[in-house]
């Protein structure tokens, strides 16, 4: 149940042999009948961005937002590839565009992967005419083009939703490299509202900005981050531009929830949630302080209510506040208030630290904004994972 | 050889019971004749601010940097809590200032170790008449006060170094909560130059800019840090400003080296060099962003010279740079030019990543500036030492 949810999609997933493993690396996602529907794109905000970054977000100015499909591929990032790694997503899309008979422009690429090495660019392009040839509109096909995207992922990312007789759905990646602005992740939305070019991009833009780009699970920010929707307009409907948001906002929050889920090597989801701040931007400052403090996340998971890290966290996060005034809570259990700890029963707040998913609030009495990070704890487990080129 | 190898003054370190495992907690380092020497200090600027350093600071203030000693205490860090904790600061120099017949506001303290534990206040001020009766001014008096400092640290740290007939010594404590800006870390400075208190004090503000906030092991700015430089003139001579740097930066520079090597975990020091940069402040920042990558630092720690982490990284860091003309070298072996890799035999590369201590150099092509950072690797000892409450 994912991209093929709505009306108007193909997708496929195959082996084009990127990754050594063989195991599944090409995804495609394209309209029914390979014409283009109104499309967005958010991209990386890295400077080092990889070739299909570059490449995808030219595509998208040039055919003004008119796209015809996706390519997304996994094993090698084709980032830091330099001039080589520009004609082999360039000569991908030409062979793409070849295959399904359209103009090369109207086609996106993503990928993700390893950094710095060159793309087996024959295999990638060798691949492309299975992956058209097994373009499908089940909802399995769907799932096939989500299992192609995963790296270290564990399990595929899927989502949909519907709202007054539209549908939505989703596809991602993403188990590390994972900041705010964004993560090594890779997703591709597809409705089939009937919704104009600005609309739709506004609302990517802002659907993103409070889902994708408030999970993180090591600060880190990739060279190939890439959300992509696309709208065929089957639905005969349109949205009001909240049932819009509303849509797009509900599967990009499923989908950056699963990601912080299937953290590398971890073992807890936290959810650090801001309150009573004097501005949204304060609130996700201390937010963003927190949930990328690696004391914090050692932590969470010794499952300890080291509420002292916190503290000192909210200290440094660069935000004007009263320190005596914060007041710290622990799944609902307040630990730290007036300056003061609040001696607890530690069996009470065993019993949350112990929970998969764990809710922290910082209330900074301050004013009445607030702000949520999701975030992982940091285990052995993620250092095993990331000590050798992975 | 510490902070009695410059004439005038003493130390010592004895055990007040504030570590339950009975180790020394406790240093004194005062002025031989308890008259006050011209002082200056530097501290966190984590709002969190614990007692101590709010404490301290008010003192220097009052006293016009006129001190007569430093209480430095480990096993609780007396931050986050409350009037209570700034009642147990207070008390403490009230009683040392009894002991050693001066005014409490010529006294600075600070503290290391948990946060938001209340300070076992019986026990820090029954400890302070042992710690005075045990003033003495041989080298290894200093040892003491160094090793009374410690926490997680593996092994006391102390410098020394003489100019032009000035004597300078220093102590430090530090293993994590280690950022610029600066760390968990307290350090104590001497010198028997004749100096005048602004120039002591500038001197000490750039040493420490270009030292301790130069350092980072987690990126967490810590409540407690404290730098105190005390100098007693009893060489008769003063240096020029050139020279009092040089002697202040030498020993500062020795100790924040000392805190990276004994990072928790760590088995390895980096300098992360970022050169021809269009600013220091451009350089800093791209070496910050380097060296408090979680992903970079698990490279590290596998010994993998992963260079598309570092280039990724360098993306992210807020500063305008053409990453196409970046080259990144490892132990002076580049593997990274003009948006490509460059490919080296394995065994080279393998033979610089085994070091204890690496030199990472990112050149930016941009200008004539140049800063470091020196930063640990992430292993899975870290998270053992910060799992639980230490």
């Amino acid at each position: 149940m994912s991209v093929t949810f709505p009306g108007g999609f193909r997708a496929s997933g195959v082996s084009a042999g990127i990754k050594e493993s063989n195991k599944a690396d090409m995804a495609l996602v394209v309209s029914e009948d390979c014409r283009p529907y109104v499309s967005a794109g958010t991209f990386t905000t890295n400077l080092s961005a990889a070739a299909p970054v570059k490449l995808s977000k030219a595509n998208l100015a040039l055919s003004k937002g008119e796209m015809v499909g996706v390519l997304l591929t996994s094993g090698n990032a084709n980032a830091a590839t330099g001039k080589r790694g520009d004609e082999a997503a360039k000569r991908s899309l030409e062979r793409l565009g070849e295959l399904l008979g359209v103009d090369p422009t109207s086609l996106m690429v993503a990928s993700t992967g390893l950094i710095g090495i060159q793309m087996p660019v024959e295999k990638l392009i060798g691949g492309l005419e299975g992956a058209v040839d097994s373009l499908g509109a089940t909802l399995q096909d769907g799932t096939l083009a989500a299992e192609a995207m995963m790296t270290t992922d564990t399990f595929a990312k899927t989502s949909t939703y519907e709202i007054n007789g539209v549908k939505f759905g989703g596809i991602a990646k993403g188990a590390a490299m994972i900041a705010p602005n964004m993560a090594t992740m890779l997703a591709m939305v597809t409705t089939d509202a009937q919704v104009n070019r600005d609309d739709l991009a506004e609302g990517l833009f802002r659907a993103v900005d409070a889902t994708f780009n408030r999970i993180t699970i090591d600060g880190c920010t990739s060279t190939n981050d890439s959300v992509f929707v696309m709208a065929s307009g089957k639905s005969g409907r349109s949205l009001s531009a909240g049932e819009l948001y509303q849509g797009l906002y509900s599967i990009c929050y499923d989908l950056a929830r699963q990601i912080v889920f299937d953290a590398e090597g971890a073992t807890k989801l936290i959810e650090v949630a801001v309150t009573k701040a004097a501005s949204v931007d304060d609130a996700l400052a201390v937010a963003r302080k927190i949930a990328e403090s690696s004391l914090v996340k050692c932590s969470f998971f010794g499952e300890d209510p080291y509420w002292g890290r916190i503290i000192s966290e909210v200290g440094t996060a660069g935000v004007d506040l009263d320190i005596d005034r914060v007041t710290i809570r622990y799944g609902g259990i307040m630990l730290y208030s007036d300056g003061e700890e609040i001696l607890v029963d530690p069996s009470t707040t065993a019993a949350v630290m112990a929970l998969r998913e764990i809710h922290l609030e910082v209330d900074l009495s301050c004013g009445i904004e607030s702000a949520s990070i999701i975030t992982a704890d940091l285990s052995p487990a993620y250092i095993a994972e990331n000590m050798r080129t992975s």
